[in-house]
């Protein structure tokens, strides 16, 4: 029977060990664990709360102890509750009764909040790396299809041409603010909670600022209370990669529609297909229909993480144990998600003539003739009007634009003269040239902005 | 490389391999897999598609798969895609060739719904099992202490006084709806998807009917298209599952806020306590805490599943896979949930003496005087009035309601008389003598009720 | 300030007055807040516990009462903090003290759960009864296009071919689930939980079985504390109320995909169209959009309600409030968009020309040829290899299956022979006839079926 | 008939006019509208693109609208389809053809994103605003109770003696972390749209630096495509807002506890507090409760939100009308929610004597006889078993620790010493004086330090 139940005559019943106990998760953070309590090992001597030699024979255990866990010979077993009391106990066994101050000036409960904070930011810095080369590898298409014109839709329905590389441009500035947001999460995250004891602070002339320090934390917490009740940084993370699995569920759209058989705008890689068991025909974008479908996964994290914190009273609270599994879940998800996408499109396959070819149908270039027309005088709004009318006569009449003449433009408006038709799509791309929009000159500004950025980070 | 991948020129990269396999997970439905499979056989052969000799193999080679598994000899290669791979990789190791006939007029879009849904039937059967077994646990309490008054709360603060038994049979009732929710579910769930092929039905004279039989369906689908791309049941387990959850929540709130030190009104077993690795006279409900914090978890799932339902179009979609894991892990939180919490309620001992202490403060009578007017000829309304000015004589002078002299309460009201002293927490509990009110009567027959229920459930 | 306030020193602050205050929503419950006051006016009259004449008077005020809401004439006052008050209120100015009467033996919280259960029970059978109207304009379209064949898609790749009717079937049987679903959840609010009390019962001789009877309700709730905080049969309309969204969004996404130019399976009615203020040739399926998009507001209601309903303690607490409008969204978003997706259903115009020339392309014949020499003595699982292989040839060489020589089949394997020609759409659809299949005397039953089913529940 | 419907041959079905109109809630933009247009004139006017008459009249046209909707003279039109369309209708009646070139250069799809930023922006400065107030409110009562002792509960079981302003100023530093948020939040969404036509950009030589200085951007867009999609702003308010409501969760739960009779820690104002209509001694926490039920309301916005987005393909689609709703819902809900609990909190009678009382009981001293025997050589470990055996023992005889004579003391250690009685409440609490901690002086310094923070904010 574990020393923390000291006051109690029985054991827990089975059932009960087999529920509270996180050991089967929380394994995961020993690294983290064992660093913090070397910290705060040598924290306790240099404060001269417990002896040198003591702190040395500590450090020396929690190393071999790291040593056997990453080796595979350390037994994890049923019967510690959690990670913190599986080292523990191990480190008794290692050093003897000097393994029993280590737990001086010190509870679980900041214990397991430090560790989590470690952990989180590992995952932080994981996860921009893997939205980086997500970036890198959109950039890589974007720049290898410069002149790839494609029909922009709204509603799925064809709306203005516009160039493949502006297209993928806008999933770049979606990682962009991700990659923003994991920053600021990071701010939140990088803060040292360890010193808070219980709930009260402890009762020991500690030293924080040390502890921040060796741990690589930029600031310490300021409340004991709120620092080992604290999981904001948690559902921070979960919201930021509930926007990042969002964005990608977008482009997974996106690839499964383009890649559809009435599109045909884009080729998967056999090497991001899969087949049928049935059908032999079939060549399946699974993979971006997982991506796709995980999103629901990581929505779901952020909901669990949501409820279990609602009402909680202060401190610590054991509902609390439930902000490990389905946060590393949806970190695992989102940085599994990014990588295999970012592998996915950089293999992909841009069918130009599919799509130059779509954008000469639709009318397209409606709005273009609008603008014509207010360049002839027209005001906008009446514009509209006229080129709505000569739309609804080609469709109906089967042509598109380009193939009506003269006359049967100007039956809608005498303002329509010969050189009409010099509004092309290539004239419709280039005359989007406000800042921001699809001309080859804006992306091709845009193109360096977006490399340049990548750089900086990546030499960050 | 897979026979799926007939037509690809390469293998799927090891990323795609990893993110897209679901065998970490779908191993769990083996059973059911192989069942399916020796009922499709066995049909095939009826039918005439393959031989008898042919399903014999076929059939004999699955059951040794089976038995392999069961003891652990069989080996789950990464490369199977999943467990239906994973079993006919096997298969055709044991009987050869023959193994290629069993996928006939079949495909993995209904087989793996069949062993979804199979599957789903067993979870239901379990969770209504354990159910019962909460309500058990329920009812013996309420059975031992159908004597004891404690004050019933609403928005925590005093009400009227009530019998324990009562307030126990209300999650007796909750639980009772919950056991209708699963079987509703299961009356969805029990519709045979096996025989929709791919998405269209097959090409073969196939005999759903005995298939439905051979698997103990009551009915079979009438939809192919649907059939296949079906996960209603799995949405409706989630759901019940949320609403059991909740249920347990507020259950799991009550026991923390009765065994705090505030309340005292229960102690819990020390088989179901915990304590604190920093504090030593730490008794803590860590049980019902992480009860009442799993609760988000499932309806995270819940949010998952839905999210990932969300706009696919017909039929079959990768994003499916995500109906496992999220279901999967909500069934086994609900069903441990169910086991510890009766292992609980069953061990509790409630303070008979602090709650009845409890109930003699608070002016849990309030309504009771009101009622002792209008016997009196008051309209409810004014006799809620003349009580509400006593009320706030009696907090402001420090007195509870037995303690003041008649001459007090004839300065609120005329109508007071010698008799009011006759109104006390136990008149008042034998009052609410209305259907499911709680007096003793209505309790006691109240009990007998749910123990009919209870015996009628176990003998079903 | 009002006489619930009577034990306090002031009234509540604006600012509560305002937050708390469930008037500008619960005003809908009006008519069922009515109908349950009168009857249980009745009640107390039948059982003496007030006289004829007072339950005549009562009911006349609240008949004027009713009348003065429906022709606009009732002031909603602010300071009323509910329906319950508001109507309580006006029935004092008309009737005089004999108002004060109708009180006796109820409490706000059983006659709340009474209201939202009677509204609720209507809100079902509206449900039901928009859930028929679109299952009907899914039939008539089905009806309409028997003979059109379409490819049916998995992964949003080519599969095989299929009916039109066969796939609008899919969405029938969906809709038969829910309704399923909305008769279940009738049962379970069907019941009666006025008589209850606060939480306790009533100290009246009550007759909750005539309550029952009068307001048309099957059951009489049999727990007090369980009556007034029970609110599964809100989470259970909710839950469904998201399958139902989830389904309507799977159809929204494919009217969305098929109306794209890349399909342009169907053409949507310009009833059912919107325009852009910029493009003047837009015709965009905002209809369709909206639904989807409508499906997170459902999904989040859900959320919303199970989330205040985590960790209540028993029994009536003030977020139980909550109830009230995230439901009526749900159920108002539920019915019109229902409403509106049959009529955009039924004015959609299928495009037969371009869903037969679809599915010509793209290899759907490939599991007919698997089958094919399934029928000439291959193993499933090699004529499944023989013909991916095939299929990789043919997409290599830019062919259809129809557009090979017989010569080149040979080349893959000698079981094919000259009767491969008759391999066709017609024929593949045709053998898929298992039951539930898309063969075209299949569905001509599964019409049929569906007919006789819409035809009974509207004669229900 | 609208124009923007001029290709059509029917107006929209009146279903689909009430289904598709946002005018009944996007009204609220009205303001930010109408500056988006004037602003948007002016920069026409600059660039030339209308004449400077045409700008002064189309301002001035704008102003008049404004202005009628001010003083509930507009009327809203319900053919309107939103609050662009019916601005611009009036502006047409006022200033006749006019009118119809302020569009120019413009979308509705860049119009509303534009629109809903600078709404956006509004409400991040009212919630960081309310959020201070509430964190001004906490102060007062922190310093007003700066030597109050409570009992620190951890699993709502005894812990440790805090200071209550040590536990107020926990929910400050939430709070402070909130704002960060919003902060973050408002980096994010100070980013101009306008411009980005209606996913291409614009074909006019537009200004965007001036309209962002205009309206008071700090960036503009970079991506036109991602522009009008994006509504990341949004979801990131909604996250922000439901960990704002989550903290507020958690001190309503605590209002709910420590105003029980139970605890008796808290008297509520009465203004804060409401009756029964059935019992009359009622005072509950009714706006606790609410705010801790609202909590779900904004979970469920954020995920309504989160769904809608899920998959969605470039660029504008209907679904994003869903942005709105939910958000001003979940806007209102917090700033409404903050509001009343500052009020709630800034009222609030703590009941010093009940919590002193409660700190007596509970062995929460246990930790510092511990920590008392690590101070006489004890390895900490070793301590907390001496301690748990000393509590079980004196739990047992019924004792509290100062009731204890020293001869009981040292039956289990014999390192207690005449010193132990020095362990007091008033020595736990000074003795954690760890940064962060809960001694008199840590809590004078971080009242300070708080003060200043929020000093700062204000003058912000």
């Amino acid at each position: 029977m574990s020393h923390i139940r000291g006051r109690f005559s029985k054991p827990a019943a089975d059932t009960v060990v087999k529920y509270t106990s996180s050991l089967p998760f929380d394994w995961r953070l020993y690294k983290y664990d064992i660093d913090g309590s070397i910290a705060h090992a040598k924290m306790l001597a240099k404060q001269n709360i417990i002896g040198q030699e003591d702190a040395k024979k500590i450090t020396a255990g929690l190393e071999a102890i790291a040593g056997e866990i990453e080796c595979g010979a350390f037994e994890f077993k049923p019967e510690a509750e959690d990670i913190h009391m599986a080292v523990e106990a191990r480190l008794l066994e290692i050093i003897g009764q000097t393994a029993a101050k280590l737990h001086t000036a010190r509870s679980r409960n900041d214990q397991v909040a430090l560790d989590l904070r470690l952990f989180t930011k590992d995952i932080i810095s994981k996860t921009i790396k893997e939205a980086c080369l997500l970036q890198e590898a959109l950039l890589e298409q974007a720049k290898a299809n410069q002149e790839t014109v494609l029909p922009g839709l709204t509603h799925l329905q064809p709306a203005q041409p516009i160039l493949l590389a502006h297209h993928l441009l806008a999933y770049f500035e979606m990682l962009e603010r991700d990659i923003e947001r994991l920053n600021n999460c990071l701010v939140g995250t990088n803060v040292l909670p360890l010193g808070s004891g219980s709930l009260a602070g402890v009762a020991y002339d500690t030293d924080r600022q040390f502890l921040a320090k060796e741990l690589g934390f930029s600031k310490i917490s300021t409340n004991s209370m709120d620092a080992v009740s604290d999981r904001d940084f948690v559902v921070e993370y979960l919201a930021t990669a509930s926007i990042i699995m969002m964005h990608i569920s977008r482009l997974a759209e996106e690839i499964i529609i383009w890649s559809s058989a009435g599109f045909s705008f884009v080729t998967l890689d056999d090497g991001y297909s899969t087949g049928s068991s049935l059908m032999p025909q079939k060549k399946n974008p699974d993979v971006a229909e997982l991506a796709r479908g995980k999103t629901g996964r990581v929505y779901g994290h952020l909901m669990a993480m949501l409820t279990a914190l609602k009402a909680l009273p202060l401190a610590y609270n054991r509902d609390l144990q439930e902000d490990k599994e389905a946060f590393f879940d949806a970190a695992d998800t989102t940085l599994s998600t990014l990588e295999v996408m970012a592998g996915m499109v950089k293999t992909l396959t841009f069918n130009a003539g599919k799509m130059a070819a779509a954008t000469e149908e639709g009318y397209l270039l409606a709005t273009d003739l609008a603008d014509y027309l207010v360049g002839k005088g027209a005001a906008f709004r009446d514009a509209h009007g006229i080129v709505a009318n000569l739309t609804a006569h080609a469709a109906s009449s089967g042509k598109q634009f380009s193939e009506m003449e003269l006359g049967e433009y100007q039956k809608f408006s005498p303002l329509f003269e010969e050189d009409v038709f010099k509004v092309t799509v290539a004239s419709s791309v280039a005359s989007r040239n406000s800042f921001g929009g699809t001309s080859p000159k804006r992306v091709a500004a845009a193109l360096a902005e977006a490399s340049k950025k990548l750089k900086e980070k990546k030499s960050a």
